[in-house]
């Protein structure tokens, strides 16, 4: 049945047309290739985006690339090193548009023209002014073919961190909650171990791996003394940078996330002075003491969010509590939900899960976006976009 | 490649198996447009099941027929009287195995006999001791082939609240709730209008339909002032029985539900006396003034359950408010949650959809069965059984 459809509809397609959809299939298959080496760095690269790179010549590939961590080559020059002299005359797969700049590195435009690629691909564009479009146009100057825009949304969307810290200044911040199918965190009594199931969070600690950041409250580190590394269980992770807000540093800094042993720094962000007697204490744990502005006698989250992206960390990782996920709804700092739903119910005295957000009417309730979902293990989970894509 | 494996696949399988692999599979076929025929009279035959029948004569369908409703012609009467004589020597399939006894209408195995009906397809047992394979055997013994147990599964789901009210003496319970992304029915100040969209709430209608009662609380019908009426947006719908737990008859009975025109019952239950002032201004508006013994000064929905079951009412939907909800998980007398989420955030102040469970620690939740989910519009329907399946 199927058959018979497709040849039908192949009697109907122009020639041309088809020679062409038969082109960009191949080119998306590559690129999708190249976008896997580029999810490799996830993570790894900020304040860079994460880039792939694919060599193929005679339909084969003979070199793959990905941008491991900023300073270190790019993408597109790892997989011509690999390649060698054999890149002469193959198609170069790129997941972002080659760099025409001097920055820690050569420009790679050059390189991709000293190795006499003949054809490049490309998904997204680069949004540094510095780049934007020039490599591009370099090599189309030289006589390469550049074909640009292939899986351009997958790209976007593997790179959403860094494009947002590029053109606002804030990182790209997902709110992850783990809730019961009533909506709560915790019970009455605080108690919140486990709501999930072991395979969500076994996807929270691959999630872990990917980000820069982990911001948390102080309550829910007083709560559940959380130790805020990636645990995995394949291979080996990265722990990321850990912020806790402690406005008032009434935590204790013998709490496990200021003593354990861990290559990640953890900061403490607060409104008190960080040569004073409680900052000295958290100094001496190892931790770092930001003193930030405050905002109605709280951290200033939108400033803390600024000082992430200059620091050069793009994706934050916001994983409770109540209070955090609130402000940051409230202020419109947060992009992503990811709302992990157990099966099971606690009642209306637990801790609901999104703080206080003052909505009177269902009418002016706060929108997200499409929600979509998928199952992980025996846990549900949600994702919504709550911004606008950039 | 999928033909191939099927190719393969066909030469490992002995003749015999692939022979009655597709008996099974026209057998199905036909047996699930039986199902189809029962599926009309949902929320119409109580306290009988629905039951669909086709007649099957030289792979074509010669005649269906479904039960109406309660005291009409049985499923299997009303095909074998729509083919008359052409019915000879025909395959019956039946949603439920054939009934035996004298009840209001003759033993249905003795019309199949007479039919000359040649083999017989059924698909669920029935419980009553009056019937549970005496049919099949009958028709058995008079040289008729009879399997059983087609789609078995798929019919017992569909007669769920017939088989849980004939085991139990309790009616089937859905628990359905409209609720946003943080578990809220309504904003603190009680709005709830509206919290999911047109596609989910005429989803609801149409479940409606199919249902013998609508169950709410007083505090949703003192906040919402709602019809609890079937309105389709395609052919006309039954207005199920309508319940309103009112303990202390605190309502107005000039609400809509007591005054509006329906040709469906509305009944208060209530531990006021029918007979006292109260209650006469409910009779006067023409709602049914149920008196019920207490449970901690409410009415004991466990009675009121019973009570409905008696009257041959076997789904009960239970439309809120958050206290219903509460009670009937408590009681462990709910045996099916739908739970439409919005994608919408209103914040901790608002009402939590649960009621109080008086969870203390969070491995002591009450748990519900897997999860299961569709989007609905711009909602999401999430499903869970909150009884094991009878």
């Amino acid at each position: 049945m199927r058959l018979l459809t497709r040849a039908r509809m192949q009697r109907r397609t122009p020639r041309a047309k088809r020679a062409a959809d038969f082109d960009r299939a191949v080119a998306e298959f590559f690129m999708r290739l190249a976008l896997e080496e580029a999810a490799k760095g996830l993570g790894r690269t900020s304040p860079n985006p994460v880039v792939g790179a694919v060599l193929v010549k005679g339909g084969r590939i003979i070199a793959r690339g990905y941008h491991r961590r900023a300073g270190t080559a790019h993408a597109e020059v790892v997989a011509l090193e690999a390649a060698g002299a054999k890149a002469r005359g193959a198609d170069l797969y790129t997941t972002l548009e080659p760099c025409d700049h001097y920055g820690r590195t050569p420009p790679c435009s050059q390189a991709v023209l000293d190795a006499g690629v003949r054809r490049v691909f490309t998904a997204s564009s680069d949004p540094n002014p510095k780049v934007n479009g020039k490599g591009v146009a370099r090599l189309r100057r030289a006589g390469v073919e550049v074909v640009t825009g292939v899986l351009k949304d997958e790209a976007d969307t593997l790179n959403r961190p860094f494009f947002k810290a590029v053109s606002t200044g804030l990182p790209y911040v997902t709110l992850k909650a783990a809730v019961t199918l009533d909506g709560k965190l915790a019970t009455a009594t605080g108690d919140s171990r486990w709501v999930t199931g072991e395979q969500a969070r076994a996807w929270v600690h691959r999630l872990r791996n990917q980000v820069d950041v982990i911001l948390v409250g102080a309550t829910t580190v007083q709560r559940d003394n959380p130790q805020l590394t990636t645990r995995l269980s394949e291979g080996s992770g990265k722990d990321p940078v850990r912020v806790v807000v402690d406005s008032h540093l009434r935590l204790s800094p013998k709490l496990t996330v200021f003593t354990q042993r861990s290559p990640a720094r953890t900061v403490v962000a607060t409104l008190e002075d960080p040569a004073g007697r409680k900052a000295k204490r958290f100094l001496a744990a190892g931790a770092e003491v930001w003193q930030m502005p405050g905002k109605q006698g709280r951290v200033d989250l939108e400033a803390l969010m600024r000082r992430l992206a200059k620091e050069g960390l793009n994706h934050v990782l916001v994983e409770g509590g109540a209070e955090m996920y609130g402000s940051f709804l409230r202020e419109s700092l947060a992009d992503e939900l990811l709302l992990f739903v157990a099966p099971k119910l606690i009642g209306s005295e637990g801790l609901s899960w999104s703080g206080s957000l003052g909505v009177k009417q269902m009418g002016r309730a706060l929108t997200v976006g499409k929600l979509s979902f998928e199952q992980v293990g025996e846990d549900l989970l949600l994702r919504a976009r709550l911004s606008e894509p950039k």
